[in-house]
């Protein structure tokens, strides 16, 4: 009887793309003007969802007031108002792409929920290019 | 060539969180606000998903008029604008969170569809907080 | 160089629409099925306008942080998690209509924010019912 | 370490729902209003769901940039401000559901992307009709 | 102490934009796509505002429900999944532009409402594109 | 017989709030983390309000599909995935606030269309912040 629980929450942040080993017309050819040197920025959402059987005495497979505080402490307060690829430990030597953001959000929430339950990431870059991870 | 249908509808409810055998400290702890006595409430939007295949002489999986009918009848009008804890049988003995909510509604739903005919249903308690069932 | 600046917060409340000087039949006649004894609910919403000439110095008309701040400390967090008619005093003998709630929040935050700035409310009930006051 | 990419794009167009073979009682029967001969219309909303490995150089499962243009060359400006049954080659003689729609979506983008992705459509037809496929 | 109260509803319509009196030519170089003569469709959403005094007795400015009733009574069935152009008396002479639609929906609706209470109607053709009347 | 047409545009940008003749301990009292020296950013959503008469022979006030072209062309192709700070010549030497930026842009666009229209900018800076000039 296993029930998917899911909580949103979001952060507004600056970022570019590109690829430090290649030559900035190569990075012009692949990202455009998402290599602009000085940044951009979104307002971006981010969704957890949870799979597990509801606890009989409470109904909850999970409480979403825990959910969102440890999507807000590990997540919203280390990426928002940041640029993401000079402020954000995890970007130094990755890509800030949706995919690659969407990945590091799972490792970073992964452990501080318990195995049990399965646990999915969706981010939304806009409300028309979004990601989800894993599959 | 399945396809999957959807169908969103809504209903706008009072409720309190809580469990009967518990103190009503260790409700406050577990529940927080939404232990209220007096109810809080939400705007909810629930989608049923049917799959299947497409008649050939219709294109329809499953005419949308009729499953809108039939959310509106068996759920949204015993559910809308009524205090679930108080006025809605399948809650008497049962905690109204987003999660046994969700599977309420699946159990009333099921077998008003053919079985051939897979169901799941997502249900909205605010933006930002939803479950679906069955997983 | 007057600009309007906006500011939306929520809350999820429980009400009951009636008036005790009439009788259930009159009641029922009028508020229809907001007239449920046990109650119902509301993901309410509610946007705060202020206009006025941005500062010179910092760009701003009002600071965004504080405007959200009072707006939770003064609305917010009175108001959400509670059932309107029986937890809030403001509505303790005073209809929990939307047209009466937006007149309640502007009269507790007007006071709170320099005369000189004009500040309207627009509360939405649903995506489907909403008001504004003043006009 | 799939991860499942989204775009979103538009067309506004005008259908009419009904069989050929069946007389305009059994049409009105099923369709009910969908079968105006003279047509209506809705904003559809499709969303494009590709499935593989982030490229380690780029960080893209695919760039959406492509995607987007991929999806207005071949979908939206064949469809958008189009009479489905009479405008576009493939309603003919298929009755433009909102099922048969999405199959017809797939099949034109199936083959323009890499068979090593995954693909799944989701159409919207208003925001409380929509379907999938395949699922 | 005026409140303004704000009612949303839909329909789903197909329409064609174009000028009788002047050549196909003329009417593709300012209409575009718009005049594809089998025409396109939208899913339009329309708001009445009204203004007015809240009845100290039931703390309404207008009944909502009596509103929605009046909306759907004469706006909705009569344009919804319709081509407005064909099946609705109106626009037999009139080109439906959102700016002409919400003009002939303002004078449906004012004599069906006091005149003691302000109107004005917003109508979204799409979410991008929306009128008001009167300003 | 005065009609609003609104047409909505947008851009992904990223930006600083900052005053250069402040030292950087004043800036991050009145700034908080909008004075991240890297920057963040957002999804902005701009809407352009138009009132005039409907033309009689067109029924338009005013072309949306023109409108579009001149918002894009004269700010969202200026703007998007941009540093407003940085990349953007008004914001040289003026502080990017949404009051500032919503100025900026009704003075690109006003002498762009004719001063018989009137003429109102909304921006959105997230869905929950928001500014309209002129008032």
């Amino acid at each position: 009887m296993k029930v998917a629980v899911y909580r949103k929450e979001h952060f507004n942040a600056a970022h570019r793309l590109y690829n430090p080993d290649w030559t900035n017309e190569k990075n012009d050819e692949v990202f455009g003007k998402c290599n602009n040197p000085n940044g951009h920025g979104h307002n971006y959402e981010f969704v957890v969802r949870l799979v597990g059987e509801p606890d009989p005495e409470t109904g909850f497979v999970y409480d979403m007031k825990k959910l969102s505080e440890l999507m807000l402490e590990h997540v919203a307060e280390r990426f928002d108002h940041k640029n993401l690829n000079l402020d954000v430990e995890e970007f130094k030597n990755l890509n800030p792409t949706a995919e690659n953001i969407v990945i590091v959000i799972y490792n970073i929430l992964r452990d501080k929920i318990d195995a049990s339950l399965d646990m999915k990431i969706t981010l939304y870059e806009t409300e028309r290019n979004f990601v989800e991870y894993p599959v």
